[in-house]
């Protein structure tokens, strides 16, 4: 189900700008009983990116308006939010006049077993790297074909991740999540001034921590000082945070920092629901 | 006017993962007398950028058939071919079932005066960088957003293209065309190992002078490099050679070598028309 442009269509534009260059911007957003999680900070992440890449904001009340007619038709599903510079101009030039396209989808639930949020997950090190790119780095924009390719490395079920180097050999994030480990009483994540998405659930968890007084670290690290790691956990806005038990020949315990947070995360996302209200 | 699937529409699905992530490639035609020039290489450059995309590529009958259908529809003109993923699977992963969508567009010609061919352009540097990312580098794929922010840099007119440096500060082309320079008897292009789009016509050029017993040297330069060079020049499959009269506040003459690569240029096109008859 899409809602485009505010109307209930399957199709666009062949000239959208979308289509013809991934000149746009998007969003995966949980709805647990009806509601968009974390549908500020969503909002928030779009309209920076949108900045950044000269794409004209739309209203932030229509956009919130359709976000929940959208999320009121499923209990539970993921709402996608894509903003693309909308039609016009054959060629790399922006169009004069911009009239950006919005479109909202409405997917079922994933459905992902709980053991994986409990147990753990194994992963994997993808052999497609990252490009260094500081222009777009940061930014969920529509240009995700190194994503793609990483993530058609495996097909092995038990695989829930793809874990992504840049072609400095540095880690940076999972195909789908961001990653995080502990070790040494500290709680560190990749730096993503080249490459990588700063994922809304990154952004929460890193809030988490400096609240409570134990910043989170960003820094560049490799293979090798990520599987000295205590904890490993990746996380995003459908999955949450799932401990990773195993990459490759290398296996973690799923231990109580990582349980700890999980805990908190869902915490904080029961008082920002209640401060949406 | 598009053929879309070998139907003339306007739309595409919003499922369709060149909408949803740049999942696909795409090739720019000129098209003089009713004729798609350099068809054949065009065909099979997004061939193989399909095959290191792993997409699968359509019939090349159906595409001749296509293209030669759309190119019918006007006397000269630009026909646009893109090729993606098709619909299906929310997520980067790959939908087990691939039905590649091929769409043809045809624009009406761009019309450059041609003072620009024979006297020259100015060309300024971009403050955008060109990331670096082997795994895309050389494919003209829809993942653009570089060449749309660099495009976005001047709105001056008289400023016909933007050269465009990688994070290194190597020169590797312009935002719609690539660039050669000649020096002491010598021509010289970037290497595309780690950033740009290697053009049908750059392909040509190398292929002219590599059969003439004089081999382009593809080379990494800078700034400083390309400003003591005797002759500058950029193309691409619309515009064919465009001579560079002025970088910035550096002038260059409009040289014989460039000249009779024009020449050689035309007479070659010449020729491979025949040869397709």
């Amino acid at each position: 189900m899409n809602l485009i442009n505010g109307e209930f269509r399957e199709y666009i534009e062949v000239a959208d700008r979308g289509f013809q260059y991934g000149d746009g911007l998007f969003e995966t957003i949980a709805v647990i009983n009806q509601q968009p999680v974390f549908l500020d900070r969503h909002i928030n992440r779009i309209k920076a990116g949108c900045f950044r890449l000269q794409i004209p904001f739309p209203s932030i009340d229509l956009l919130i308006t359709e976000a929940h007619q959208l999320s009121k038709q499923s209990t539970n599903g993921i709402l996608k939010l894509i903003l693309t510079r909308g039609s016009g101009g054959r060629g790399y030039r922006m169009p004069d006049i911009i009239n950006t396209t919005r479109v909202f989808s409405l997917f079922p639930p994933p459905n992902y077993p709980v053991s994986l949020r409990e147990q753990g997950i194994i992963a994997r090190f993808c052999d497609t790297r990252l490009g260094l790119n500081p222009l777009l780095a940061g930014i969920k924009h529509l240009n995700r074909l190194e994503q793609i390719m990483a993530r058609s490395e495996w097909t092995n079920p038990d695989i829930k991740e793809g874990i992504m180097l840049d072609i400095n050999g540095h880690i940076i994030e999972g195909t789908m999540t961001n990653l995080f480990y502990y070790k040494n009483n500290t709680l560190y994540t990749s730096v993503l001034e080249s490459s990588g998405v700063a994922g809304v659930i990154r952004g929460v968890i890193i809030e988490i921590c400096s609240n409570a007084g134990f910043p989170v670290i960003e820094h560049t690290f490799t293979k090798k000082e990520l599987l000295s790691a205590e904890e490993i956990f990746v996380c995003n806005s459908i999955i949450g945070i799932w401990p990773v038990k195993q990459i490759e020949q290398t296996c973690f315990k799923v231990g109580s920092e990582t349980q700890k947070l999980q805990n908190k995360l869902a915490q904080f996302q029961i008082k920002a629901h209640k401060g949406d209200d």
